[in-house]
């Protein structure tokens, strides 16, 4: 459960470092921002944000936006009826991120596990991603991503979206906003 | 055909004009920035540099660069096997374009077909796009698009690439560039 003003500030502080960027938005957009903050009630440790361009039945398009030290917990995009599961490429635009994936552990980790959730994070595989880097993650792939101390902008190219299929390993998330109206 | 020369300046300019708005690439990828001039022979009039981010079998994402008044010529991308045909939306990131499709001409157009190749464009439903502002093409419909005087940068997120099968209006285009060795 995330508070509406809550949501307010995270879609305006992603807004502004967009801008930064020089990564214009139209009003419309600015307004959808999702603000993703995973049920587990304290977004700054464990949230993302979202602007979905497209998603057709075909292909996706999504900018993500990570606050300084932001996590998208652990999670994976299993197939669905005829889809073999979502395949996607996270390109860093700004900032730095660290991604984990399933394959040999990386010791030690650049990133930290968000405390209190350690049980629920399992790959370690450590890919780091400034500016310009990118890297596919393949369809139904354990990952989890965290952004360095400045936060991160990532744009993520895939096939289509579907949220509600997600599997998290933590069995707390939610991954669909559940939002309290407070203003 | 295409001197290596020529490439390499249109290269170098492209990779400026995305440098300049915050848009990083790697070294590779700068090498790699595909020019193609569409067998005409005047890239300054019609052409379109491209960087590649992925193409995979599910999706693809591309930068497009236009440089001041170039134009991308009218074409279509067909059904291939299975596939309806690609699907494609471009999102202006900077500049202005004014993309044409299928659909009621617009009169006065803003663009200016090319001098000499004014058979080979048919249709003009203008849809102009300045940044934060997109469009998806359907599969297999006609489109062609120009930038305004400052040139234009435009984020392409589309199903799998297969341009080899790209049906152009001119007969005479080729879209797979031929280059001269001059170097």
């Amino acid at each position: 459960m995330i508070k509406r003003s809550e949501v307010k500030l995270a879609q305006v502080r992603a807004a502004e470092m967009l801008s930064r960027v020089g990564i214009t938005l139209t009003g419309e957009e600015q307004k959808n921002i999702e603000v993703a903050e995973f049920g587990l009630n304290d977004l700054k440790k464990t949230g993302l944000e979202l602007v979905i361009y497209v998603n057709t039945d075909r292909y996706c398009a999504k900018e993500l936006v990570l606050f300084p030290g932001q996590t998208c917990p652990e999670h994976r995009h299993p197939a669905v009826g005829d889809d073999p599961g979502k395949m996607e490429t996270f390109r860093c635009r700004w900032g730095k991120v660290w991604l984990y994936v399933e394959g040999e552990s990386t010791n030690p980790l650049q990133a930290q596990v968000p405390q209190g959730s350690e049980d629920f994070y399992t790959v370690y595989h450590e890919i780091e991603l400034n500016p310009g880097e990118q890297y596919t993650i393949p369809p139904d792939t354990l990952h989890w991503f965290q952004a360095a101390g400045e936060g991160a902008i990532v744009s993520e190219f895939s096939s289509t979206s579907r949220d509600e299929f997600d599997v998290f390993t933590d069995p707390r998330i939610k991954r669909l906003p559940e939002i309290e109206e407070d203003l």
